[in-house]
C-alpha cells in the first residue's frame, strides 16, 4: 500500500450527497482521494476515461490518477491544455471533443476533469456534447473549484461577447475533492478560493462564518479544518442548486459579492496579473455589505467584521486595492450594466440584513449605486 | 390580407402534439404557415428571434418570415450560412453562436431554424448551448426535415471522427412545417425525403404504406396528400420519440434501412453528387427487407412490393444503383462496423416480419450479412 493510500485509510472521507433526482451524485471530500479514484470511478461502470487537465496540474497528478484507473480495469488517456482562462475557448472545445472521440469514449464511458474551474468548465461542457452527452467526473484541484465550480453542473466556455456565454447544464456523476492536492496551489489562488468559502457563511450561515474566523489557519495549512470547510461549502452550494437547478430563482443568492466583483474583473480585463476572480469577489463581498449598511439594511459593524477577516487572510477588500485602479464611477456602472442584472434603470443586487442574512434585492436604482460608489472612491482618495 | 395568408384561412392546419412532459410541443403542418409564423412564434412570449438559414433557402423565404415576426412585435435578425453538409462544423457553430449573442438573444428569446436538416441540426445545437440553452423553433424546408430531423430533439454537428458526434438533445418549442415551401425543393431532395416517409409505413404501419402507394403523386404535387403524409410521418416519429427520448431502446426502430444506408453514404464519402442520405435509405430499406426474406423472416413478395414502389417514384433500390459503385463486400462490412451497432462478431439490424412489422434484431452474425451482400453483388453483376 502506498503512503498516500494508507493516509486515506486513516483519514475519514466526508460524503456530501447532491440529491438531484435521476441526476443525483456524491461529492467526496478528503486527503489522498486521488489514490483511490480508481475504485470509485470504476464503480460507475465505465470501461474507459478521458482525463482532461492543464499543464500545471497534469505533471503533478495525472499519472497517479491514470494508474489508479488502470489498476481498476479502466483504460484511460490524458488530454493536456494550456493553463488559464483563455483555455475556455471554442478552439479548445473542438480540440478536446475530437481528442475524446479519438480516445474512443462511448456513451457509457467518462470524461474526468482534473484541474481548476477552467478545466472543469471546459471538460464538463465537452462531456455534455460529445455523442450528445457522456458522463463526467470532477477531480477539482483548486479551492475555488472544490467549493464552487465543480458543484452545480454549470459548464461552458467564453465567447468574445462575454464569459460563460456558451455551455450546458450537465451534472457530474461524481466529484472527488482531494484536499491534499491544494498543497501545491499558489497561495494567491488559495486565498481567491477562500473568498467563496466565506461567501457561504455570509449568505445564510453566520455560524459557519464565525467558524471560518476561528479556523482559517487550519484551512490554509491543510489540517482537518480544510476538509470540513470544503465539505460545508459544498453542502451550502448543493442546497441552493437542489432548490434551483437551472438558475431561475434562488440560485442568484450565490452571486453575493459577484455584481461588484464581475465589474472589477471586466475593468481589469480579466487580467489575472491584476485581479483573479476570487479577489474581485472578496472586494465585492465587502462592498455588498457596505452598500447594505449605506442603505440602512444592516449594521456597519457587520461590514467591518467581514473586512477585518478578509484582510487578515490577505485578500483585497476595497476599490483602492485593485492594482492599476478600479476606473471611474461611470466605468464601474457600465461594467455592472453588462451583467444582465439590469432592468430599466434599476439593478438586481444581493444585499444583506446582516451576516448570514442575504437576500435578492431587485429594483435597486442605479442612482443609489452611483452615490455609494462615489463615496467609496472619494474615501479611498482621502 | 396576402394571398398566402388567405390560403391559410382556407387550408386546414394539422396539429401533431409531441407530449414530452415539460418539453411538450406542437408540430403544425399546412400550406402557407410561414405567413402566419409571427403570431404563432410571438405566442411563445419571446421578444427577439435569430433566424438561421442557408444561401438557398434564405433568399426565398427569410424575408416573409422576418416580416411576419416584425408585424407581431418580434425583433429579428438573419444569419445565413453556405448550404450543404459541410456547414455542420465547429466553425459554423462558433460563427452562429457569436451571431446569436451579437443579436442580443436572451434566455427568454428564440433561435429559428429556417432550412433543411443541416440548418435544423446546427441551429438547434446553437440554441441548446447559447446562454446554456435558449428556446428554438423549427421551420423545416425540406421533406426530410419536415418528416424526420425536425422532430425528436436531436441536434448536432459533425466531427472529423464521424457525423453527428457532437451535439445535444434539445427539443424545439414549436415546429412549423409549411408544406408550400417544398414547391421549390429540387425533385431529387423531394425523393430523398420521401424514402423516410415510406420508412414509417414499413416500420409499423402497413396501412400508411399502402396509402403512400396510392397517393404518392399528390405528395410530390403538393396536394392535400402532402400535408397528410407529413403529419402522419410526424405522428409516427413522435410516438417513438415519446417512448424513448434519449435513444436508449425503441428509438432504434427509426434506423430501419439506415445500417445499409449509412454504410453506402460512408463508401461514397458523403458526396451528395453520388448519393444523398435518403437515396442511401431507399436502397437500405429494400436491402433490409431482402435480407429479412433471405433469413426466412418475411416473404420476398413484401420486398418486391417495396422495391416496386421506391422505383416508381424514382429512387434507387439496389447496390448496383450507387453511382461509381458500392465497393466490395469487405468494404461494406467495414463501413457497417463503424456504425457502432457491432458487438463482438455480430451486428444489430432492424429487420422485418413483413411490411409494418419491423423489429430490433441484435446478434446478427457478420457471416450472414456477408453471405447476403455477396449474393446481392453477384446478382447485380449477372
Ligand atoms: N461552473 C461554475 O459554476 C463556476 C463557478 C465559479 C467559477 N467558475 C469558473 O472557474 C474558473 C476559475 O477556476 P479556478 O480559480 O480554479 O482557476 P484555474 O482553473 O485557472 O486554476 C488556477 C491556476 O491554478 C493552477 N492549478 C490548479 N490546481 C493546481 C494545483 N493543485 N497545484 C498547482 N497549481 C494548480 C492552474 O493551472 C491555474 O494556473 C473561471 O473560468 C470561472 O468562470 C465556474
Ligand atoms: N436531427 C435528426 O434527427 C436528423 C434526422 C435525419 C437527418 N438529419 C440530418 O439532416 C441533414 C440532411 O437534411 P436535408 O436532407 O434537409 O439536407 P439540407 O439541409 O442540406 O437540404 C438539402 C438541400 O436543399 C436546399 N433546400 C432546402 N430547402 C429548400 C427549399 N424549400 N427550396 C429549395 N431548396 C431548398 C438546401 O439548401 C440544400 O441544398 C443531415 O445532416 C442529417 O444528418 C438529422
Amino acid at each position: 500500500m502506498s503512503i498516500a493510500a494508507a493516509q486515506v485509510q486513516n483519514t475519514s472521507v466526508i460524503t456530501v450527497p447532491v440529491p438531484l433526482g435521476d441526476r443525483a451524485y456524491d461529492i467526496l471530500v478528503g486527503r489522498g482521494l486521488i489514490e483511490v479514484a480508481g475504485p470509485r470511478i470504476a464503480a460507475l461502470g465505465a470501461r474507459a476515461a478521458a482525463i482532461v487537465t492543464d499543464e500545471h496540474v497534469g505533471p503533478l497528478y495525472a499519472q497517479a490518477l491514470s494508474q489508479s484507473l488502470q489498476a481498476n480495469g479502466l483504460r484511460s488517456s490524458v488530454i493536456t491544455l494550456p493553463p488559464g482562462e483563455a483555455t475556455k475557448s471554442y478552439t479548445s472545445l473542438e480540440r478536446v471533443c475530437d481528442a475524446v472521440l479519438e480516445a474512443k469514449i462511448e456513451r457509457g464511458d467518462l470524461v474526468v476533469a482534473l484541474g481548476g474551474g477552467v478545466i472543469g468548465d471546459l471538460a464538463g461542457f465537452v462531456a455534455a456534447i460529445v455523442r450528445r452527452g457522456v458522463r463526467f467526473v470532477q477531480v477539482p484541484t483548486t479551492l475555488l473549484s472544490q467549493v464552487d465550480s465543480s458543484v452545480g453542473g454549470k459548464t461552458g466556455i467564453n465567447s468574445r461577447h462575454g464569459k460563460n456565454l456558451v455551455g450546458a447544464f450537465h451534472q457530474p456523476s461524481l466529484v472527488l475533492a482531494d484536499t491534499a492536492l491544494l498543497d501545491t496551489l499558489p497561495v494567491r489562488e488559495m486565498r481567491a478560493g477562500y473568498a467563496e468559502v466565506v461567501k457561504y457563511g455570509l449568505i445564510d450561515d453566520a455560524r459557519f462564518f464565525a467558524w471560518c474566523e476561528a479556523n482559517w489557519h487550519g484551512i490554509f495549512n491543510g489540517d482537518l479544518e480544510r476538509d470540513e470547510a470544503v465539505a460545508q461549502s459544498c453542502r451550502s452550494k448543493a442546497a441552493v442548486v437542489v432548490r434551483d437547478e437551472h438558475e431561475t430563482g434562488d440560485r442568484a443568492l450565490l452571486n453575493l459579492g459577484h455584481t461588484f466583483g464581475h465589474a472589477l474583473e471586466r475593468i481589469t480585463r480579466y487580467d489575472s496579473a491584476r485581479l483573479v476572480h476570487g479577489e474581485g469577489v472578496a472586494i465585492g463581498l465587502n462592498l455588498a455589505f457596505r452598500f447594505s449598511a449605506a442603505l440602512g439594511l444592516c449594521a456597519i459593524s457587520d461590514a467591518e467584521r467581514i473586512e477585518a477577516h478578509l484582510a487578515v487572510v490577505g485578500l483585497p477588500t476595497r476599490l483602492s486595492h485593485v492594482p492599476g485602479g478600479c476606473g471611474t464611477v461611470d466605468e464601474l456602472l457600465d461594467a455592472m450594466a453588462q451583467d444582465k442584472k439590469v432592468k430599466g434603470g434599476s439593478l438586481t443586487f444581493i444585499l444583506a440584513k446582516g451576516i448570514g442574512q442575504s437576500f435578492i434585492a431587485p429594483g435597486i436604482e442605479a442612482e443609489k449605486v452611483r452615490a455609494f460608489l462615489t463615496g467609496e472612491i472619494n474615501a479611498s482618495r482621502s
